[in-house]
């Protein structure tokens, strides 16, 4: 991943990706990747239109202080809290925010996605946290590194794994999620959606809010993750 | 914007837009722009299929009076909606009606669609209001102009800047948008349609309804709007 | 209307439309338009795919005793249905069943559509009514006749005027509708599936059922529909 | 159905169809067909991409004891439920599951899809179960065999006719629909979620659950299927 071309073709694959899932209308999200190996975040330049977003208005900035390396345009205004993330979790390769319909929308209850189902065992070990609230001093500070702050505030207090639990939703805002790779984190943010959607469909139904048990999240976490892996072909 | 031909193609442009974001179907709905220097509105022709509508079918009427200024065609039958608010805020440059199925659901509820989240915030500084209901008196006489009064009447009382608030519901009946372009009014158009949308999957898993805090709406906006905006790229 | 070719083509215009509007899905559905002066309904043929259905696999039926006129293809199992309409109301040209949705939910729940909003009342003088349920006997009998026989007595124990309210739920099936073209029993089914939608949204925030006043939905109406209409292009 | 290169064709369309009709997002879902003849069951392999799916790509496993008989692939990992099913239902010979989305939820809530309406006794005459939760012995053991024996279970227990209720919801997991051949299984997955999401929106309006009359679930059902049926062509 350290060719920057290719690095270039991909997040703006992953962010044409988010349109065609139908987990971004207008110009309402952004998708990154992180070089690590040069310290370099890719991502997507802020109210460009996507139809006409080339490889190379991904704006390359750098990890450590958040400047432009090269080009002309913006990075998304939401960069700040890429690069809070990228920073505190290494594993992370790309990172994913979207104001998808049904996610951002549990987002502005202010609850979790719970745990209900295989569905979203298959993908989030556990429910998908939302973080507090900012205060009004964060908001109007560094708003956007603040954001990522209680992100990692929140998983820090509740001691979850970043990689287990791939995606959050900040409060009164909406999802963020990340992944291994940038495509990993494109479709942790369409499981995200479709998790939350569910939650809202199985309210209508069933007013009693379920949880699947721990060993139903435990047997098709590791259905798919980690050395007992067998969902999927074996990796050549 | 005063050349003739240039803003025929945007007003086509903009209806046909709101056909595919899907908040019209049918023909129900209409987007009008107005050249301010000779006192022309250019609005949709009145039921007329949009796969067949050309630059030619769009109506220009005179702002003063409504008059139809050339062509054969009828305009939209809420031209006189239109009229009362270009007449009243000099700063509108386009508006946009629609029956979009979540606005309109809303509008007949009779509530306002509340500022839940940063979404709402980023084009709305506050709920958007709905107006009291229509007496009969104003229904059966000049029905469409006092559709428009009560829209300036509701802005009036609460003194809301109708740029910083650029759309309403009529009550049992449905979105109004506007911006300084016809180009905002349908992208307003398009917010309000999901905002409505969430609102609706937010009270599915949460009755208790939440608005952001004052910090966050100003946060968002400014953001987006005035001298301090850092989204999207610089202007040429 | 009397030529056979032509109206042949209408019919399977109007059930392909109903698949583009995404109202009927596998073969869930049927139009239908009468020829009054030869006394011939031309109906969907039962249970074929609509991708390889041509005008001459239309089936034409006698009005009077529903036999077949020509051709090996069965004709729709509701046809029953759609010949006691045409016997009761002379003026309907055009009738449609579908199960979309939305309104088949709303039948299911044995509700009538509220009139909410103007959406409504443009083209439903009042409330979509519901019918009685079927009897066993009228179920174990001429199910399809009965089925028709209980749309008519709703509409005649509440002196209602099939054009004025052009549809109706049947109680724990789904949605008819009709005009006077096969064309506007289309728009009809499709304005039907519109107002169940926004009364299913407009419930979750507003528990509270609300309808339009009269004079509104005389208003909207007339506005379309009679000599007083200003709606649309003048007729030619 | 004995010709290899035949039934492979026609598992790959049916695991295309389910993503055509909006059932299966990304790779959640699955469609087998058994030749009974040789006993010989083909199945989608596990997570692999829809778009590069090729006839060759299905992979045949025994019905006895499961093992691969060809191909470098692995089968999908909910093989070991089909096999169940395929074993204890000898007319049953396509199987499909899905992760869809409303069906799902109501999956979640853990109720059955109640028979609301005709759309709904058209393809099952009665109530779409739900199966009981499995145990932690059962999902840390052979969880996709256990994941048949629950539904085999629940069929035994109400002495349900598979072919009469070609499906059912496994708890806290998702839908499995099967019929005579893999297109049925198919339909009657789109089917499912049809139902399950009219009971969602239904739900919304009336929060008091109906259910048809069983004379009406009998009517439909025989409508359309057994010696009496009368909906579609006659066979040839």
């Amino acid at each position: 991943m350290s060719d920057d071309h290719e690095i270039r073709r991909r997040v703006l694959q992953a962010n044409l990706e988010l349109v065609r899932l139908g987990l971004v209308i207008f110009t309402w999200g952004n998708a990154s990747a992180i070089d690590r190996e040069h310290g370099i975040v890719y991502i997507k330049p802020s109210g460009v239109d996507y139809a006409r977003m080339t490889p190379e208005d991904i704006v390359p900035v750098r990890l450590d202080d958040g400047s432009v390396l090269s080009g002309k345009l913006r990075p998304s205004s939401d960069t700040a809290t890429h690069l809070a993330l990228y920073r505190a979790w290494p594993r992370v390769g790309g990172i994913v925010h979207t104001h998808s319909e049904y996610a951002t929308a549990i987002a502005q209850a202010g609850v979790p996605i719970p745990a209900q189902g295989s569905t979203h065992a298959d993908y989030f070990h556990g429910d998908v946290p939302v973080t507090r609230s900012l205060t009004k001093e964060e908001v109007e500070g560094e708003y956007e590194a603040r954001t990522g702050d209680v992100i990692l505030e929140r998983f820090g207090q509740n001691q979850i794994d970043p990689i287990a639990i791939p995606g959050v939703l900040v409060d009164q805002h909406g999802p963020f999620s990340w992944g291994v790779t940038v495509e990993q984190a494109v479709m942790h943010a369409g499981t995200m959606e479709f998790l939350a959607k569910m939650f809202v469909h199985a309210a209508a139904v069933a007013p009693r809010q379920r949880r699947v048990p721990s060993f139903l999240l435990d047997k098709h976490y590791t259905r798919k993750h980690g050395p007992k892996a067998y969902y999927g072909q074996k990796p050549h």
